[in-house]
């Protein structure tokens, strides 16, 4: 069988392992025959046209493959992909093989012009897109059904004949990143662009928007210290303080915005066409004719889907927020009986007593909101949702609905329940704290001591001791292969959200909740770089022009947050003396102010363009190039008659 | 002169003028002749390649022009401007001049594939698209400078050269669109695709929404009759009302955008992209290089823009306003003396005074809302905006502050600050009447009438007794170009936007406004159709495929009604009887209704999507299909590799 590969050899000496497949073990033959024959076949023959290679270990094949393609092959398919890159003129454009020349840095023999996590992206979408011609099932295989067009790659992971595919990690230049990412103990921006080229754009927005949210909050954590190092308590000061907080919070939200045009812009994925996108892997359905398309595919009835969603999942949604709820009362149950205890026995064992159920609670957050997130990810995937952005969206609702009422329920009902500020103060500062040392526990510590003890037993097996770079390739294969897979950017954006929550939520009443955020998030950056370089298998490169459902979330937050605050300052005693007289002005007046702050705040995100005026005359002009190229066509046409 | 066109006679005998051009009494040969060379010339000479004739009346010739163009030079133009047009498949296309044949009704002796309407605004592109080469100055005026790129019509325009351009009327097919429009008495909708075809998609979506709107009011005044018949005061009801008020407007404005859809994508321009805009006339500023197109063309510095727009335009529209609150006080003081004489002398005249302070200040409103438009309207265009739709958008937003404070002030003042519901009720009615009836008379009747008496002196003096249908070509030229032109639908839409305020900031107060809104539409409809079709020269069809900004003026006032109705209700003395003891807790509830129903309307519009499915499914269609034909060209590219 290893003849079928030998003639790439001699058409490509230097062949380049970029992306590796992991077969189940024990695949038939002739479905080995099927699939390599397939990813090698001409494009004219319905193939991919890559190349591949078995993995010869010590253990002999073990149905790992190793995928590269030519060099000329990943310039077509970059502009098959649609990549956007620089032009000698500094304008960024559409990549096309024909107008290769006019690109920076181009040359025939510069393999380097696309980035190895380009490539990778480029041969993930061939893989993704070859498709079953007319093959009814795959071959060996009779219960996975194929039909025209379905993507073969998809049915094999589906029917658990791939494992996985996953994206080499290039030691060397991985080595060159965490150095001066992490590496060094330096005050700097992190070096957004090299993050892009080797982990994607995605991955690059995330750090980047970590690294602009932890500057934002510096001014708010600035101004809180001398509320604590003082004990302000004056009316006027905590009202500027609020104030500033909530337009702050909605001027970085907008800058935000501009500041991501300017990175995606460079990075060319503002300008990259959005793809035609094919159903997720797990929908599943009857044969039927897809309306956009025309192709056959599985059809599932939307109406089904939406008493799915409303019938099941909504009621769902709704029982567990009664649960977290009724944990929340027993939660204050706890906290009146350490109190009690504490006013019996006067020790300093019953005071350190009155914080236990306040970390025992933020603990029991953190698991429910586990537990749930795995319940959420089964019924959003019960509800059959064809497109993968779909899916994504309606998890990414039912998660956050649940998180923000887990974590701020109590807050808010010991805000405006209980009309308690100091325990409101201590609870905040409490769940905030814990919920950030968990975090930074569970997400990367845990898995980066646990990779290391296996790392350093796998060393040990192999009888060496080469250092991560000199690893063969069949080595690194095998270590890799065992890597956590990343998945996605979910997690950590959840967590800035939950954090900007704690933040903007009470900032009147904790004013230095900033500064634990700032801290937390140098930190956060250190060991999410870690995480990304050590810990977990390189993840795909996936375009993307912005944080997308995120910004919505943070805006809503920073929306609530003004209701909030508002609410805060009015039940504030100094407020209060205020209005001697009447309670009717008082609660009339901060409506009043209130209603003010949102409206300048809705002015203000009207106001501030999303995107820099540099920006948008680089974007006009592209439009108006295109248009004056279709002109011309026209018109070349007209001079013909 | 005349020779230089005899030979179109000979190449098209059946010209049909679509366009007139009137330029100014005395324009020197020089000029004509080197107009009407650079309209019939080539394409490739840098002409227009239309068809142009001079008018010859009685009194010889007059400097009025007929342009006109062959049948393929429009489809030919239709194409440039991206027409969008049905298919045989019923699929809506961007028109192409190769792919004609796939195109509904079309055939090459078919000369209505094109509208009339079409045909003119092709006309209208292709003159203003008629650009200097060399030209340093317009022949014969030195002092009108040109520049290579420069529209030559909007240079003579702005010159005073060229006095106007308009489409002819087509008598034939107004008469018939007139008579299904409103020339029966009858119950069902309007023509909208007639209307469309002969008027464009601005106005036939301005009818549109008329019609929708009257028809979204219906529910609300059905419901609000009993309230008056049987003069129900009860707090249940009033709330019932006001909640179905606030969700239905939200609902109304949300299927709107549906509607709209529907109809735009009927229509082609729901898909016609968007073409590059030029340079607005008025537009002036010194020589120098556009960034976008790289073009030579007038510059103004954006700060000086910016600095004219914050420290004139600002400070003078405050002004105005203080100036319109200050006009509402003396009304106040009118009405206090009325008040005052009526006690004094009991009588049928003291109680008729009672209304005639509203009325008054109804009709100075009405005059300072006129005087104000100037203002804004000279300001606007002193601001120097480089593009029409900035220039609007300006525009738009200092009208519609004025108008709004100068139409509702003087209520919100009565509702909140004199807490006179009983006053409220009576202005609100006097207002809402007066400002119709003030309307349809200076917007349709008196316009109409004047032309009437105008159009039967000019029949008087050609001696001739023949109906419209029947005049001479030159007789109808003459008498459209005395005609009033049509300013565009913005008064239009700003009369529907404050009748919605009307019925919808107080509608818990005075449930009828909305019975005096729908009876209003209905001959507004009436009126309307009139003063289109028989006052105003017609108009030129402006390709659209929203109502643009007035979507999002009607959404923030429906917001702003959430607001005063909460309010009203709230200081209701039946509200006020459910909480005895405690004003602050008739507050908090109130506030707290207030932010569940925000809450529920964004909600909503967040939930209802913007187009209906089988739109959302032919779009994606489309894009698919765009998609797909790169994609092929591509594969094409690759296999002859």
């Amino acid at each position: 069988m290893l003849e079928s590969w030998s003639f790439l050899d001699t058409v490509e000496s230097n062949f380049r392992p970029l992306v590796v497949i992991e077969l189940a073990k024990g695949t038939k033959e002739e479905t080995i025959e099927w699939l390599t024959k397939r990813i090698v076949d001409k494009k004219a023959d319905g193939g991919a046209q890559l190349l591949i290679k078995p993995l010869v270990t010590e253990n002999g094949v073990e149905n790992i493959y190793l995928v590269g393609a030519s060099h000329l092959r990943l310039l077509l398919g970059a502009e098959t992909v649609g990549l956007v890159k620089e032009c000698s003129d500094h304008s960024m454009r559409t990549f096309t093989y024909s107008s290769r020349k006019t690109f920076k840095h181009f040359a025939d023999d510069n393999h380097n012009f696309l980035t190895m996590a380009e490539c990778q992206y480029i041969i993930k979408h061939e893989l993704e897109n070859l498709r079953a011609k007319d093959e009814k099932m795959i071959p060996g295989y009779p219960q996975a059904k194929l039909y025209p067009g379905k993507s073969i790659v998809r049915r094999l992971l589906t029917s658990g004949i791939l494992v996985q595919i996953f994206p080499l990690h290039d030691g060397e230049e991985l080595k060159k990143l965490s150095h001066s990412w992490y590496g060094q103990v330096k005050v700097g921006y992190q070096p957004l662009d090299d993050i892009r080229c080797y982990f994607g754009e995605t991955i690059a927005l995330y750090f980047g928007f970590l690294e602009y949210f932890t500057f934002a909050l510096i001014p708010m954590a600035v101004i809180g210290i001398p509320y604590y190092v003082f004990a302000w308590e004056d009316y006027d000061k905590y009202v500027m303080f609020a104030t500033f907080n909530l337009l702050w919070s909605t001027v970085i939200l907008e800058v935000w915005k501009r500041i991501c045009a300017i990175l995606t812009y460079r990075w060319g994925t503002l300008l990259m066409k959005r793809q035609f996108e094919e159903p997720r892997p797990g929908f599943h359905g009857v044969l039927g004719i897809n309306p956009v398309t025309g192709r056959e595919e599985p059809v599932y009835s939307s109406i089904k889907r939406q008493l799915r969603i409303y019938l099941v999942s909504l009621p769902f949604v709704c029982l567990c927020l009664y649960f977290s709820l009724y944990v929340m009362m027993i939660y204050f149950d706890l906290e009146q009986w350490a109190l009690d205890y504490h006013k019996e026995n006067e020790s300093n064992f019953s005071s350190l007593m009155l914080y236990v159920p306040s970390i025992i609670y933020a603990i029991v957050i953190e698991i429910m909101n586990r537990i749930y997130r795995y319940a959420a990810e089964f019924l959003t995937s019960w509800e059959n949702h064809r497109l993968e952005s779909s899916y994504q969206n309606h998890l990414i609702l039912k998660v956050l609905v649940f998180n923000f009422l887990n974590c701020f329920a109590s807050l808010f009902y010991i805000a405006f329940v209980l009309f308690d500020m100091k325990l409101l103060r201590q609870s905040l500062a409490t769940l905030l704290i814990t919920s950030q040392i968990l975090n930074q526990f569970a997400e990367s510590l845990l898995p980066y001591w646990l990779q290391k003890r296996y790392n350093r037993r796998m060393k040990k097996n192999m009888c060496s001791k080469k250092t991560d770079t000199d690893l063969s390739l069949a080595e690194q294969v095998n270590m890799e292969k065992e890597m956590g897979t990343y998945l996605g950017t979910f997690d950590d954006y959840l967590e800035l959200f939950l954090q900007f929550g704690y933040v903007s939520l009470f900032s009147c009443v904790y004013p230095l909740a900033a500064v634990f955020a700032v801290l937390n998030n140098i930190t956060e950056i250190y060991s999410d770089a870690l995480k990304m370089c050590r810990v977990y298998k390189r993840p795909f490169a996936e375009p993307t022009a912005n944080i997308g459902v995120w910004q919505l979330a943070f805006e809503t937050m920073s929306v609530i947050s003004v209701v909030t605050n508002c609410i805060l300052i009015g039940m504030s005693p100094q407020v209060d003396a205020l209005f001697p007289d009447s309670k009717v002005d008082l609660v009339l007046t901060v409506a009043l102010v209130e209603h003010l702050l949102l409206a300048i705040k809705f002015i203000m995100a009207f106001v501030i363009p999303d995107k820099p005026r540099d920006i948008q005359v680089k974007l006009a002009k592209l439009e108006f190039e295109s248009l004056e190229a279709l002109k011309q066509q026209v018109r070349a046409f007209q001079m013909q008659l």
